[in-house]
Order: C-alpha cells, then structure tokens, then sequence
C-alpha cells in the first residue's frame, strides 16, 4: 500500500494560492501534498544580449530550496559558492517548457524570470514547480494584458507537469512523494500541453532499466495526473483560463 | 505623517506562526507589517572544528532573501556565485547577537543552525530575522528538552530586536518601513535582551551624523518596541515561555 | 532530402578505436559522422566519501569540449570558472547510464572515472559519449580482471546511445547531425541496454511539443539505430564482448 | 591594570606620516600603538555605473591585512579566492564613514578608492583605518584643489574614530588593545565628526550585553579619545586643516 | 644510457599532422616521442579592449590537458574551478613566443586565439605545444591570405621550441622525456627563431643550481635540436614555407 | 642617458631594514631605487600533506601588490576573486629559489611562509622579492637556530636577484627601473647563489629576440650586480651572515 492509501493511480491533494506574495507581476504557492513552492514571475523590460533588437522576449527560469525544505539540512547554495548541477538541470528544465506555450513573439522585448523556491519538499518538486510557474506567468502576463502593454494573452496552451515512476515491487505509481522516490526503479517526470502533448520526457532507470511496456503504463498514469492538475489551474487563474489559446486581434 | 497615519512610537502589526515547515527542529513565519522572513533552526549533532571536544555548542545563522522578495528582483545569490557584504553583515549580527542568550555549555557537541528566509521585504528584514529567530531557536531546543537529551532549556534570557531611525525632518521614529528607511538620514538597528540590556547597537548616518540628543530619543524608542515585541514573543512560545531564564538542575 | 542522402532511419558511419591513449585503464576515440570523442576510463582505488567502507564501488563522468570542437570557438569552462548546465547535465546522464550496468558490488571499494572529450562536434556528442564510454568502461573493467583484481566482468548487459528527433517538417528522423539538430522540433536522447530496455528517455520539445505518434516513431528508430551500435560495439572488444552479462563463480 | 600603565581614559600613542607612498593622491602612515595602517587614497576619473552622468563622485573603500600582521598568519584572501564576512563589514563601514563628510556633489564625477592595508595588527585596526583614510582623503582632495581641478576643498567636517569597551572586570576604556579585544566582553568603535556627532555607532555584546550606563560611559570615552585624534589629524594635514568645513565660492 | 638508447642531443621521433580537426582555421597534432598536443588556431574578427581602434592584432594562448594524458588522473581544471599556476604559466608563454613572430600590426583588428590540448604527456609539453602552435597559427593566418583579407603573410620568421635539461649524473640532455624530467637537476626550456635568436630561455635549478659551462652546452643542444625542428616545420608547412619572412607588398 | 645618470652597469641605491614587523619570524623591508618590498618569513609546525611523515620541510611563497603600488591603481587580487597568471608566476618563482639553497632535510616538519608585499614598485619587484626574502628566510632560521630548535643553520649558500634587459638602442642594461622595463626589448631576470651560479634565468623578448652575444653581455652585467647584492645581504644579516653554508654537527 501506497501511504496514505493512495491508489497508484491517484494524485495527492494540490492547492494554488495565487497572488501569495506582493512585489511580483505573477505570484503563486502551490502545495502537491507536503510539497510546496514559491513561484514567482517578474517581468523584465529588456531582453539578454543574444536576443536584443529582434522584437522578442525571452523566459528564463531559477529554482532552488530553502536550506531545511528537506528532512536534512543541504548547504545554501550562494555559500558553496555554486550551483549545484542538479539545480541547474531543474531551472534549464523549467525554462525550456515554459517556452513552450508562451508565444515570445508576442511579449515584445521582456524577459520573464521564473524563481521556484521550495520551502517544503516531499517529492515532486520539479513538477510542481512547472505547474505552478505556469499559473505565475500567466498571472503575469495577464498583468500585462490589463496595462494594455500587450494585446492578447501569448500563452498558447495549457502547461502541467507530474511525476511517475515504477516502484521496487514493480508497480507503476503517479505523483511519488519522497519515501517512494528515494526507492522507486524508474523515475519519469511528464511536461504536457493542454492538447495532450509532450514537451517534456524524462524518464530515467536508477541503476535499473524498464521496458516498452512499462513505459507505456507510466505514460498513461501522467496523462491522467495532468489532466486532474489542468482543472485546479483553471480554477485558480478565473477569468483568465478562458483567454489561454485564444487569439484575439485588434480588429 | 507616517503611512497608515502610525505614530512615531509606533509599530507595524507583528504576528509570528510556530511550527511554519514541517521538517525544522524550530520553524517561523514572522510578519511585521509587510516584511515576512521564514526563521527556521536545525540542529546538527557537531561543532565546527575549532570547537570540537570542548563539550560546547555553537550557533550560526545565514540569511538570504528570495529574489523577488523586493519591489525590483535582484540577482540571486547562489547565481552570482557569492553571497554580498550586505548578506555577510546581517549574517554575522544575527549569530552574534543569539549567542548572546544561548547558554552554549548547555547544547552539547550541537550546532545550531538559523536560516533566516526573506519572502517578503518592506523594511526592517534584519531585526524581523533576530526577533523570529529567537523563536525558532528556543523551539527547537524546546524539543531537545522534550526528548530529554539537555536538562534544562539553555536560553538565559529574551531577545528582541527593532529599527529606530531619524527621517530627514528630524523626527525620530520607530520601525521604519521601506519608504522610510529609504530616505532616513540615520538608520538604527537594536538588539536587546529581556532585562533592557543591548546586545548590539548599529547606528549609521547615511551621508549624515547624529547628536547625544538624537541618540537618546532612537534607544528610548527602541526600547518601548522591543518590550511589545518581548510580549508578542511569549505569546507565540506558550509553556517554553516560561522556560526562559530558568535554571533547573537534576537535583 | 537529409545530407549525404541518409535515409532517416541511417545512422551515420561510426567506428571505435581502442586504447587510444596510453595511460588510461580503458581508452577509446569514437566517432560518428563528424563527431568524435576520446573516451577514457581510469581506476582509482577508493571511493567518495559517501561510499566508503560499504566494499562498492562508483562511476562518475566528466564531459568537456575542446574550444574550437564547434563552429564558434567556446570559452574554456576552465577559463570561465564554472562548468556551464549543459556540461552538468551531460556528465550526470553519462554517469547514470553507465551506473546501469555496471555491477557496482562487484568492482570493490574502487572509482571508475569517465572523461568524455569531444575534439569535434557535429551533433550527437552526448550519446556518443555514452556509446564510447561504455567500451571505455569494459576495457578497464577488463584490465581488472586479467590482473585477477575481480573474478567476473562486472557488466551485466551492453549500453548504447543515439539520438532520435523531428525535423520541422514533421519527418521522424535517427541520428541527428548539428544541422538538423539546431532545426529540429523534437530531440531525443534514447539510452538502451542490450534486453532493448530503456536507461534513459529524455525527449525535448523546443518551443514546440509532440504527439504519442511521434513518440512512438521515434522510439523504434532509437532501437533500430542502437541495435546497430550494440555490433559495432562487440567487435571493438573482441574477446571481452563475450564476458558481457556472464556471471561466473570461482565455482 | 592596563598593559604599559596605561589609564582606562588614556589613547595609545598616535603618529600620523603622510606622503608614506609615492603614486596615491593621498598616503598615510597611521600608527596607534603597535597597530599599523597604510591609508591610500586614490582619485579616478569615473564614477560606478550607477552614478554616471549625475555630476556627482563616489568613494569606496577596501581594507586587508598583510598574512602575518597578526601573530597566527592569515590565509592570504586572494588565494583563498573569496573575502572574509569580516573585511566586508570593515570595508562597508570605512566609505560610509567618510562619505559622510566628504560632499560628493562638489568632486564631479570622480570615484576616491580608499585602500587600507593593515600591515601590523594590534586591536584597533578599523577605526586606525578611519582615521587615517580621512587624512588620504583630505591630502588627495587638497592635490585636486592645487590642480584647479575643484574650486574649494569638499570636506564638511573632520572625521575621527575610536574603539572603546567593556573589560571582564567591567571597567570601561578606551582604545584597546589585542589582548584587551579578545577578551571584552563588550566591544564599541565610535565614528564622529568634529561637530561631535556621531556618524557610526557599533557595540556588540559578545555573549553578553551591556546596560544604559556602560553605554553612557562608553561615549564619554569614546568622545575624549576622538577629540585628541582631531588634533593629531590636523598637525599632519598642515594648511589644508584650516580649509576643512570652510565654504570658499568663486566669488 | 638515457631510454631507447638515445643519444645525449637527440631528439625523439617527431610528426605534426596538418588539417587534424575540421572546424578551427588552422589544426595541428603534433607528436613528439609520447607526448601529443592538438594546436588549434582560431580567428576572431575583434581584439581585446585595451587593443580597439588602433588597427592591430592580437594573439593569445590557452593550454590544458586531458584529466588522463598522465599517469596518474589529475582533476580538471574546469571542475575545480580555476587554472592553476602552472597551466598560467604556460599559457602566458605560448602567447608571447608566438607574439614575436607574428607582425600584429599586419592581421588587422583581429584575435588569434590558440588551444594547445594535450591528449598525452611524456614531457615537453609547453615546448611541443609551441612548436606545434606555430605551425597551426601559420596555416590560420595562410587562410586569410588566400580569402585576401590580408596582403601578406605576416610571420617574421621561423618559430620552434625544445627543452633540454642536466641529468642527476651531470649529463646535458636534449629533449627530456618524463621519466628523465622527473630526475633532472636542471630544466630550461629554449625558443628560437628562424635567425637562431632567442625568444625565451627559461632554465631552473630544482632545489640545485648550474654553472656558466653547464649553460653554454645546454645552449649548444638546444640550437641543434630547434635547427632539426624547423624542417620538420617546414615540411608540414608545404608551400606556405616559403612565405614566412618574407615582405610582398602590393607595389 | 637612464633615468638619474645611471651607468649601465650601476644598481640603484638598495637598502634592506631587518625586523621591519615585529610578528614574523623573519621580517625585512628592502628598497631598491623606488621599488620598496614587504618580506615576511613565517615558520608553521607542519608541512603539506605531501610532504607528510617524511621529516622534511617545505618553502612557499606568496607575492602581492598594494592596489596603489603603481602609478594607476590595480584591483586589489581578492576582489577579483583570482590570483592572475604573473601573480603565480612570481611567487613560484620565488619559492623555487628559495627552495635552491634551504637545506629542506635540516628543517623539520615546519613550513616557511615567504610573503612578498609590494608597497611601492618602480621595475624588478620580481627581484627584490627574492633578495629580500632570502635574508628573511635567514632571519627566521636564526630564530629556530636560537631556540635550539635546529642544530645549525640550514642554508648552503647565498641567494641573490636582478634583472638586467637591452633597451630600445641596443644597450644593455643592469637593474631596469620601471621606465626602462616597459620599454625595453629584451628583459631577464637572473638568481645565482654565492658560487656564482645560476638557480634561475629567465630570458624574454618582447615581441623580439636577442643574440647569443646579447645574451652573453647581461649575464655579465647580472653577475656583477649580484655580487653587490650579496654584500648588502651580509651587512644586514650581521652575525648570522657568517653561518650561511657552514655545516656544524653537534660532535
């Protein structure tokens, strides 16, 4: 038995706080469980130098935990002096799908900066942090939409993200919390769009393997999970759910 | 007038929420106005080297502020690959001045560790940080109490913290926030204990000096906030409350 | 049509020469088309700090490029200071492959290191690596035993590498070199032991996304594409091919 | 009793040499006691970026200490490739000090770097650096006034600075030295102008804390030795003491 | 008898083979008994800061090795964050050996960056890498002559390098291999032109010292081995050989 | 003419003040013409760990500038965060000499920090560090020596430095001073010991060369000035002076 009773099948309970902190344009608090991060998003009036002069914006996303976030104390990152290439792996992750549904064509020369901090972890975090950074940067742009500094929301679709994976008895499971992680065979996380695309899969054998088939189960586990995850999004965004994927010109 | 029409000798609503994050020893959110800073207190089973086999405990802080805890989004630390002088200062005084009523022979061969987390800046970040991590500090040798691994809770008296500062009118006033601390001429930060006694005095005239006089009215100011927040501090520590200053034998 | 006509489902020419270098315990220089990489696996006799005393052992992997490897010459990650997310998460994915079928009990408390070179870069260097790096692995793995340091050939099963992707006009394709690469829609990096099990699955959408479809059709290219790889493999090691995945006592 | 007799009121013996170096605008050897500071202050033609085009200067400071100006060598902060917590906080608190008194709106758009470098340490060296970097300051604006290049001499006020503390005994004195340092338990340096004004304030309780009247006492102290440092600073600047705090228009 | 029974002022068996890599404007692996360095000569279309406008070039010089082109697997110098003294050293070296061959004032405002990587080491890197690097710099700069971007090669003369050394036994020795580098009580590396001068003499006691006879015949082996290296230079230089030294002007 | 009527064969004024600090071990100020050089000696119970178990010491040296040591100010090497390439380059330099001529067998397990500080350079710190730090060195194992905590003193022989270089016309010259270095087309700095002979000799053409006669003409000139050198160090090193390269058993 999963803990909690989970059904392998079933996600933990999700909530999105949005606005959860004043200074950004976009602000959120997701928890998955006893899992919970900050995502903010702020926007920029410039764009980085390879990028200037062409019209366009740009996304970049950072991520890191609060030291205590975890059962046992980690170094913080800036006193080590580094990033760690874990963290790195996460925020060039979190970047490259939000990329993925914001139209950069339309946000003119801005840069969103995306930061995740997670201030509990129990799993998951990486996905979460997707899931909410979406929220954030639609809220964000949302912002923009309203100051009439843009003309339609560029977000082309909706964006979720959740774990799987393949427990040590060989079951595969949605949305691991910690305890299942740390001993899971086969860990999968899934980045998909509203139209029930991929763009995102990672999916890795800890010193193990896993064949076609059990790929496939994880598969439909994480479509399932994202499609629950999509409706707490739209809840949470109101009114500006309905204006995702919309194309409204001046006209 | 001050905003919100505050008086001088006034403070900002303060609130402090025990047990924040799950997995600390002591876990915080203070508030004080619109400043909110997670303090949380770890314990770690050894010194650092230069104290080891001396039977002593040791208490250190690092403090970090989220990225966008602030009206514009500064570069994160661990990103810029060192920490600023401003976060090693405030660093330093926040260990400095815990030290101060921590009875170190009492903790063991324990390090405490103190992450003071900024998720939200409006003024007076560091002094928030002292005065919630005494919090966080004593519920977490609290449990080490419970679990009977020290005989008597090692905190030898309260420790509170305020700003206090002139604004270019003149007029001393207490706990500025970030519109006033911005255009202050001199800037204080005090740290006392439960017996009215300093543990720290940091007064800078920016661009600017300050009389006998002007010191006079800052400490008197200082110290009617810090008895306030003195109450507010036990009201959030319940039963250890009463722990404080207390020495308990096995006799 | 894709240059020099291959059909998509055409790998490009690969050889792999051994005991490229001297010292290494295992050294290999393979390319792929235009891409070459030297492959050295060394033997240190002890491990990391976390492993010790547990008589295990452990792989890590570095990946670096020469400056001028690319097109544009590329600042020396020495120079910078740093090594950037990309290198990071190359050198985590080729360590973690190769942890797969490596039977880490079986090598006693000894470190493998990889260090993945790539003197020339024409996409495709991060499965290259991985490819090379396994024979590396196995030739110092068999200098081990032929010193009767170790009874068996720690490998339980081959490990090959490829990458697969879309090109923009939606066409499934294998082995991508940097011009079809730095179009691509979709990317693709496949990790597969010789049962056809996944090690790795790490499937990209740049600022696009993909349907199941396309994941499947790439899935079977990746197989296709590393069953090949596995006999260009077994004919570099010759004799030690066949030792792969053989358990054999002292009996 | 103090060491070589001194009384609790008494300043070490004080020797200001200026012109010590060649090439700085300014340089001073300042002596107290055993401590020994080299002071440079040098003038660029340039301010930091964020204060270009306002017409206005700057002044920054750095401080360090030769590896064996104490009695156990320092690691050298260049090799260790970061700088102490420590020297940030002593750097930040010398340019605050003298921006002070220096009125950057009449220096033009020139940055004065202070260097102070501490080439023997005996208790005392930040508040040496002040007092002899405010002598630098002073000779290498007066080069400017000789130059023609700045109509009148931009200092408001001389600025001085001394440690004063609290002994185990609990006898207030001022000015000491190492082996007094490391063991009061309270420790204060005392900024102020000739006005007798206070511009910085810092006392630290270490593991301890002080009351209202030690504090009272403390200032005394400190006000006494401050007001002979004035004097000694004025008999090594020669003429240009007269021009300080003085208003000279073109008139 | 020094290894191989070669003679005191013998060099080894040396190869450079041209066009080694495909994307860098001049590629060189040079061989030199054991050790093996890949000379990478790359063109940019800028200069330094301190060089801009003035209608100059510039060359700079980048070396490294391959973590296992030695015996014993040394950490990489991009992991451990910075470059060490040495590799500055030598880098420093084969950017000035080569400054004084190449007219600068020629190659317009452009940037000749040089990699020397050694893949393997068996002594006599530094002075293989410059050797090497000539050849690579002068194929690089015969490119630009061919697309006309220059009138003229602008190389002054012939440039090559040797070590040579005094063995424990007080024998002068050309062309020291590792085993006898390791022993050696003197080492001076030697760089000459064309008109056998001298462009750098570095010779170093190790904890030992060497007489002005012992100089002169260290002197005397090095010419003869630099005299042998500028025909195998020449050789792989092919038609381009004949342009080095020479002036053409467009008259 | 050079600067001050200077023959070509003529030192600049040099004097050397011994137990210029009073922590170090050994502590020496030296000047030579303008060029003024901090050397400080420390002596620390304990070796590398390389060196470990072996009942032999160890030398190394450290090198730095003031940041207003020259005429335009450097940024000082610890806030820049690295130590550049002729930093190491120089304090290498000067710990390989050293190294020629301390008997390292007769020291013990201790290590001798050398730390050259430049307060004033005007040509040759390079030099000056190494004559200044060999009397230093002395100094310190006297000290040892005195406390019996060595049988006699462990240096072989003297150690002295200069540079020598050709100007611009042709000549050569002996002791270059800043005006002279930066213009000169040929610089060589020269170690000997007291028997006259070479430790170091490093030659460099400034984008140029120099002949065999050249050569021949300033290690004339180097030898001559040398020799100078030594007797300055024995006038400073007084009684000591007579111990140097005298072996005396406790028989």
């Amino acid at each position: 038995m999963r803990p909690n009773n989970r059904n392998s099948n079933e996600l933990r309970p999700i909530s999105i706080i949005t606005d959860f902190i004043t200074h950004p344009e976009g602000s959120v608090l997701i928890s998955i469980g006893e899992t919970k991060v900050i995502c903010n998003a702020s926007i920029e009036d410039r764009v980085p130098p390879f990028l200037r002069g062409q019209g366009k914006g740009w996304i970049t996303a950072e991520y890191a935990m609060l030291p205590r976030a975890t059962e046992q104390r980690n170094i913080r990152e800036s006193s080590r002096g580094k990033v760690s290439g874990r963290t790195m792996e996460i925020q060039r992750l979190i970047g490259r799908a939000l990329r993925a549904v914001v139209d950069l064509d339309k946000i003119g020369e801005r840069t969103i900066w995306v930061d995740c901090d997670v201030i509990q972890a129990d799993g998951g975090t990486r996905t979460a942090s997707i899931t909410g950074a979406f929220v954030a940067v639609v809220l964000a742009l949302g912002k923009l939409l309203e100051q009439e500094a843009i003309e339609e929301l560029p977000i082309t679709d909706y964006l979720g993200a959740i774990s799987v994976g393949i427990l040590p008895d060989g079951e595969a499971v949605l949305d691991l919390e910690y305890v299942e992680d740390s001993e899971a065979k086969v860990d999968m996380n899934i980045v998909m769009t509203g139209k029930n695309e991929f763009v995102e899969l990672q999916g890795t054998g800890e010193e193990s393997s896993f064949s076609y088939q059990e790929l496939e189960k994880m598969l439909e586990l994480g479509k399932k999970g994202i499609e629950e995850i999509f409706q707490i999004q739209k809840d949470a965004l109101g009114e500006l759910a309905e204006r995702i994927g919309k194309k409204e010109g001046k006209s």
